[in-house]
């Protein structure tokens, strides 16, 4: 029973020995659209220059910057149109002195411009259309450059602008399928199995018997991964006995990266993860930390598998859930930035409770104030109540020993602002 | 061709023409993890009390608070173990004077108790382990509802705390759950097909013919939908002719709620949009914009339908489908709130170009500062740069005529964050 002794570690401890053991899984090669939320597992040369040409960024006429030196309103430049491109069309001609070649926005600069003028600053004379065989007059000279955008100037070929660990959202899918980049390697979806644990709960529909309880946590945490984009099996529930348990755990580590608990973690009479993962052959990771709530947190591996145990109060799953089990996992899943956005913000209320020698995190609502962050953890925190987690976009994260009093700067958890995609 | 002359709308008429057509779409009932990422389309009653029964918040002893008044270390209150009951049980024996229920958390308080002991605040006389039929002695005095958990008390039956309109988040799921709410009316995921024309674009793999340009709006706009959980078929690309245009899209307007194009709608030779819109019989909501990028975005709709037709510059699609097409979205499947969140921040940088009488867009990052929202918009801004996408994870909004310097408050539209879910 010496596993049964273990003494609280630190946060910060247990989680650097989460995201040491954790590595990226396989990585595979998928069409980028079925790719999206997934991590890249390495960032892509760019095969291609983009633009591929040197292009128009205006609807106008591709002209010799030269040709135009001194025109104005007096003393218009007179041009004769000898081509017309569109985009998606190649010129044929090129411009010599005294021509255009009438162009429009993407399509291709002919060879011998150096310059585009815009529709809007082409004077027609008497009888022209501005096509193929008419004139065209410009009062305003150009410049060589003036609205083109040259082959590469925006991600030339061979650069990586997306790197490995990013992961693949709307912006690094323009990115890449513009350079040519149809296919990425990316780590593979998790595989995830979620297990409650307790005789006390009823999972399916019926009414519940007399001293049973509604299992919320395996629908939180399905919930949580499948919006993360991996894939979750929730098992429902088991017995919280050491023989039920480890039955379970076992089959669902065969077939999954992953396999998370709720309950049986505790001190109490009927407490079973650790003895459970003794026979499992596991090696704990660590027994409990010393925050609340979620003290009881217990993690074990074995190979690439790894087991998360969180205590079954559901404040305790929702906290240890954010704090080790979502960044461990994203890690796991390939990214390179694992934890939501960490800042300080001011406190704008506080739960009625003293300072204790553990980390404490209160689950709170966030939000900017003019341009401030500001933090509300008004609401009770009762381990048992899930009605905290109404409107809980936060953990307000609080030092052992220390006790901040509202309009103090406190360090803030924003669980919903995604883990930062690509340095700027 | 009356439609080529429409006078560019502001913004916010835009933006309010757009929310006050949509409506969301048919409502469904479903298993509550099938709703994840759909948005209520009612907030369901509470069926059940949560807790259902009164219940220990510790592992420890049910007694009567009367019987432990002036308990002390010298003068201890003995009692009697009458049962055992472990979360899951049911207590079959009522706590007279002088005897106590061992009780471990999440089960229920036995009657005629009103108070719990923890483990540790007990002490066990020689010979005794607390069980049943052994004596324990306590030390400190208890008060009438220590660590217990009325029924009722977290969530009362027949509230609603998780209102319409509100997105089903891991959170949400956990409240519906514990009360026993296990299916939910949600509004039903959008269909949207993703349409891009332009004879310029290559949109599958294979080398680039002289003058083409690869297709990046498509895989961004369906990475950005999917990433929403709507069902996004991309159509690919067709030319961009009236009648490739109307063609296309009047089959997807028959499959689909919505259809997104990009191209084919500003003024250049070849732009189609509006006479398509007229073809198809639909009923122009705005034609052109006042906004930098994405002036000539054009909606239109006809019965419950509706057609995007975003420009095609990239920049101008980036900002669009943001401005426009997400927001009007999410309120068509159903969203209460539909914006990204909006703030103000301290401008860290700024494009090059002077002010303009429409409004303007940066793409650009914000970050949080010693809990400070700061805005770096320094990157190139032009239409055709796709570079500009990396990293940007907000917009600028700068009003007609304005030119923020740096350091000054700046509006900005935080792209990555989630409408705000549920009122605190």
């Amino acid at each position: 029973m010496a596993v049964r002794e273990a003494e609280p570690i630190a946060v910060e401890e247990a989680r650097r020995r989460c995201f040491e053991w954790a590595s990226p899984r396989e990585v595979v090669r998928v069409p980028l659209v079925e790719a999206v939320g997934c991590y890249l597992a390495r960032g892509p040369e760019l095969p291609e220059d983009v633009p591929p040409f040197d292009r128009s960024l205006k609807d106008g006429y591709a002209v010799r910057a030269a040709d135009t030196a001194g025109a104005s309103d007096g003393t218009p430049v007179s041009l004769i149109v000898i081509e017309e491109v569109a985009a998606g069309g190649w010129p044929t001609r090129t411009v010599e002195p005294g021509t255009a070649v009438r162009t429009m926005t993407g399509a291709p600069v002919a060879p011998g411009a150096d310059a585009v003028v815009p529709l809007e600053n082409v004077r027609l004379p008497e009888g022209s259309a501005g096509r193929e065989g008419d004139r065209i007059e410009l009062v305003i000279p150009a410049r060589a450059g003036d609205e083109i955008q040259r082959r590469g100037d925006d991600l030339p070929k061979g650069s990586s602008p997306v790197g490995a660990g990013e992961r693949l959202g709307p912006r690094e899918a323009a990115v890449l399928a513009t350079a040519g980049v149809l296919e990425v390697e990316v780590v593979r979806r998790l595989r995830v199995a979620v297990l409650s644990t307790g005789d006390e709960l009823l999972s399916g529909p019926g009414p519940l018997r007399p001293g049973q309880i509604r299992n919320s946590n395996g629908p939180m945490l399905a919930a949580m991964m499948r919006m993360e984009g991996w894939d979750v099996r929730d098992l429902g529930q088991c017995s919280d006995r050491v023989e039920s348990v480890v039955q379970a755990v076992r089959g669902a580590l065969e077939s999954g990266d992953v396999v998370v608990t709720t309950g049986a973690v505790s001190v109490g009479d009927y407490d079973v993860v650790p003895h459970a993962m003794e026979r499992l052959g596991m090696k704990l990771l660590f027994q409990k930390v010393a925050i609340r709530p979620g003290k009881p947190m217990t993690v074990g591996v074995k190979g690439d598998r790894i087991w998360f145990a969180l205590p079954g109060n559901p404040a305790s799953t929702f906290v240890t859930a954010h704090l080790f089990l979502l960044p461990t996992l994203r890690k796991m899943a390939g990214a390179r930035v694992w934890d939501a956005l960490r800042t300080i913000a001011v406190l704008k209320g506080r739960p009625s409770e003293g300072p204790i020698p553990l980390t404490r995190y209160w689950r709170a609502r966030v939000w900017l104030e003019a341009g401030r962050a500001v933090v509300d953890a008004g609401r009770e925190q009762l381990s048992a109540a899930i009605s905290s987690f109404l409107g809980a976009n936060a953990l307000v994260e609080v030092p052992p020993g220390e006790d901040p009093r509202v309009g103090e700067a406190v360090a803030v958890w924003w669980l919903d602002v995604p883990p930062a995609p690509i340095g700027y």
